[in-house]
């Protein structure tokens, strides 16, 4: 039996889904792999709980399904505990930083959680796009020099291993061209438009179906699916992609007209992102809504359904794609990841 | 610069294939990877070729494509120099089985290729059914007990990860349901069928393309797609299935006109795999041509065109699906399986 001890930041919707998923898989993690993952510390924004025996990953779950937080944990949890500092002082193996997107405070405390862990001798494993976007080549060589791996399937695409298909599948190959629908959200709100309700009702739709969060800029000007192209653009294409360089449009201006006459031509839009490669070897990178007739690989995804497709020199065209009716695939990435780590 | 010595059996399309895409790949291999890739030994049917600093892939290529031996490579090849011999007595760090399946000969001499290569501690990489469906659990042993790895990627759906995603991605995972559709001549023949050719033309343009060989029984009694089915179950679902586990039915005897009123309802027709998991955790295996309507994830699949769909517990439902114009994809798996256990 191995027991792999695990710090968890971040207990928003996808923390605390996770330990509600590490609660289920138990026994099969114990069955298959001989594995016992034990949650020794975990945090949210208001404090923290740690217990080297491990804390019971339901009843975390639950205190936070109540809206409450792990400080409130019997026993081990204490209020206005830093996720920071339970990292710094942690004894653990693996980080799991699931906070939310925060580039405007400089995807903070994440970044320094990570760095922590890192230079601590611990894995990382992050769904949370920011500390990526903003320090992807910092992050890659601290894991490095330290002897330790940094995961991230989580962050685009859900629950699909778009990352790990591209890095380990394609690693002999040359990508001409790489195409995603990675964002939910407005997919589901041009096929409300095209269907012929207005904006405000579409986004309100968007909003109590829970798929839209905050002022939804984040989602509706792209800022989310080009956050995921540069991730896919340095982690799989090995071209160092920053924000600045996606050319970026959203969908928040646009006139549901615009999608109304494309479906009566048989096509549906995404906010496609794109990386195309040059012949000097660097990638064109852009998102924009895109009408996509139906016999395109991405052309007939629905309102739960997200893709990418590689198009590659010996590979012939690859395209992955998840039909993710609940979010608990987004979740579970974490798990993959760590499994990942530890077999190999 | 790392140098991994390969021995490579079979020299039939794959493995000509495969020479040319590692001559294709040498500066990439160099540059990516600091790797070179050294062919010191090959062998076909009437002969072989060894030289350990290194024997040229081009030249191997064009001998075969030419109809020639890999025997009469100038300076290191020897008629009647048997594979079994070449892969006992060769010094080299992985051996490339690329033999076509032949099962009624008990898939030799590919198994002992393979068994010999285990015991001599070499990693093996095959995209040849054969030895993995008569003896999947036997090898999968053996290679765990002399430390090496066996990696079969190209034995399933051409240039399609469909094992790596399954064993890797969904490792933490129950899959419910697997749907594959591996074979694509099959596709290709149903789909003249309903477009109203009658079946001697369909099997005469199969072989005219080269997708369909010897005398079709393999494909078109559903065999080829069984043997996929038998190994996915074994390497995904962790379930040892044999060959007579699969309820099988082929295409061979069916009408034109099933295929024909198919279509009238906007189904199409594919040789589709299926496993099934009980309620007890054992799994339903079958192959069978089945209707499938546009909106099944592979009710569009054109005639180049292979997909695997995994419906599991935690990360939804998964499909992966490969276009592959040219049969270069299937040749470059073994590209992939060797980049894959150098990796990690």
């Amino acid at each position: 039996m191995q027991t792999i001890r695990i710090v968890l930041v971040g207990l928003g919707n996808l923390g605390r889904r996770l330990c509600e998923v590490l609660s289920e898989k138990e026994p099969l993690l114990r069955d298959r792999f001989g594995l016992e993952l034990r949650l020794v510390g975990a945090a949210d924004s208001r404090g923290a709980a740690y217990d080297p025996a491990g804390l019971n990953t339901a009843e975390v779950a639950r205190l936070k399904r109540a809206g409450g937080t792990v400080a409130d944990y019997a026993g081990a949890g204490r209020q206005g505990w830093l996720a920071p500092d339970l990292v710094a002082t942690t004894e653990a193996d693996v980080l799991l930083e699931a906070s939310p997107v925060n580039l405007k405070q400089g995807a903070e405390p994440a970044l320094t959680c990570i760095r922590t862990a890192l230079q601590r001798g611990m894995h990382v494993v992050t769904p949370n796009k920011g500390p990526l976007v903003l320090a992807y080549q910092e992050l890659h060589d601290l894991a490095a020099a330290h002897g330790v791996q940094l995961r991230f399937d989580g962050t685009v695409a859900g629950g699909l291993p778009a990352i790990n298909i591209g890095q380990r599948d394609l690693r002999g190959a040359v990508i001409h061209k790489l195409e995603a629908v990675p964002n939910m959200v407005t997919g589901f709100i041009m096929d409300m438009l095209a269907d012929g309700l207005p904006w405000e009702e579409a986004r309100t739709r968007a909003y109590d179906s829970g798929a839209l969060e905050g002022d939804g800029s984040w989602d509706l000007e792209g800022w989310d699916a080009a956050a995921k192209l540069v991730i896919l653009a340095n982690a799989v294409l090995g071209y160092p992609a920053r924000m600045e360089d996606v050319v970026l449009t959203g969908i928040a201006d646009m006139s549901p007209d615009v999608f109304r006459s494309a479906l009566e031509q048989g096509r549906r839009y995404r906010l496609l992102a794109r990386a195309e490669r040059r012949a000097d070897g660097r990638y064109d990178l852009s998102v924009e809504p895109t009408p996509l007739p139906p016999d395109h690989p991405l052309g007939r995804l629905g309102r739960k359904q997200m893709a990418v497709v590689y198009s590659t020199d010996i590979y012939g065209t690859i395209t992955a794609m998840i039909d993710e009716p609940k979010p608990v695939p987004s979740a579970a990435t974490m798990l993959r990841d760590v499994l990942d780590i530890l077999s190999g």
